[in-house]
């Protein structure tokens, strides 16, 4: 996909906005939609779409930025304090030649630990679903406690 | 640094927007000023900082997502237009541990070609004064074109 491929609706994010995939769902507010990575480079890899409709970020709507990145804000500071992470990298992909799987504008949010390597984008393993219910529930409850 | 140091305003980014250390600016505006990393992980890889102090994506005001993320956008499209380039890799990184070396907050944008890797962040070679004039010279000329 290039950059200015337009907006493909069968996507699998689109599809889990209208409910036809399941996700372990972290966050969901009226602008923005937070769930588990299924291939986390770290345990806890959090993934934060828009509802709008956006191929990448050079087409979403400039007025929705406000809404949509304090919903990553807020997120990340969940995935933060729910794993106890010592720091957080943020990584967004733009275009096949950008590192972009999924053509629906998304930011991922990887919790990072001292000293501890993250996987690369597109080689991480796939999660245990045991675990992904563990983590979605600690950050769950770090929203609840904030 | 953790993710919950206090901003430190002798930080390069900070004394840059105060105008005691030079950068090869692309584009400025009331919210966000835009320059060439020195150490590129890929040519034209430019830093977008917001003129609000934030050490980090945790503290930044919420409210000026709006107009910070827009100039994001803004830059995103000159450095793709400007570079010639097929993808857009966008990494911000939070705390040291996050990958995080200067603690004003901002967001990379790296232009990516189709088969080309890009330098790692932190194992970046110098870039050549010479090769900074000419990439700022491409992204400027794709404001004023755009």
């Amino acid at each position: 996909m290039t950059l200015h491929d337009p907006y493909d609706t069968s996507n699998i994010f689109a599809r889990i906005l209208r409910g036809e995939l399941p996700c372990h769902k972290v966050y969901e507010n009226d602008h923005a939609l937070a769930f588990l990575d299924l291939f986390p480079q770290t345990p806890g890899h959090t993934l934060v779409i828009p509802k709008a409709e956006a191929t990448n970020i050079l087409d979403f709507p400039p007025d929705l930025f406000g809404p949509y990145m304090s919903a990553v804000q807020t997120v990340a500071r969940a995935v933060h304090v729910g794993l106890g992470a010592d720091g957080l990298s943020i990584l967004q992909f733009n275009g096949t030649a950008g590192g972009q799987t999924v053509f629906h504008l998304h930011f991922h949010i990887i919790p990072r630990h001292a000293g501890v390597a993250m996987h690369g984008h597109g080689n991480a393993p796939m999660a245990v679903e045991a675990d992904l219910k563990q983590q979605a529930a600690l950050i769950v409850a770090a929203f609840q406690s904030g």
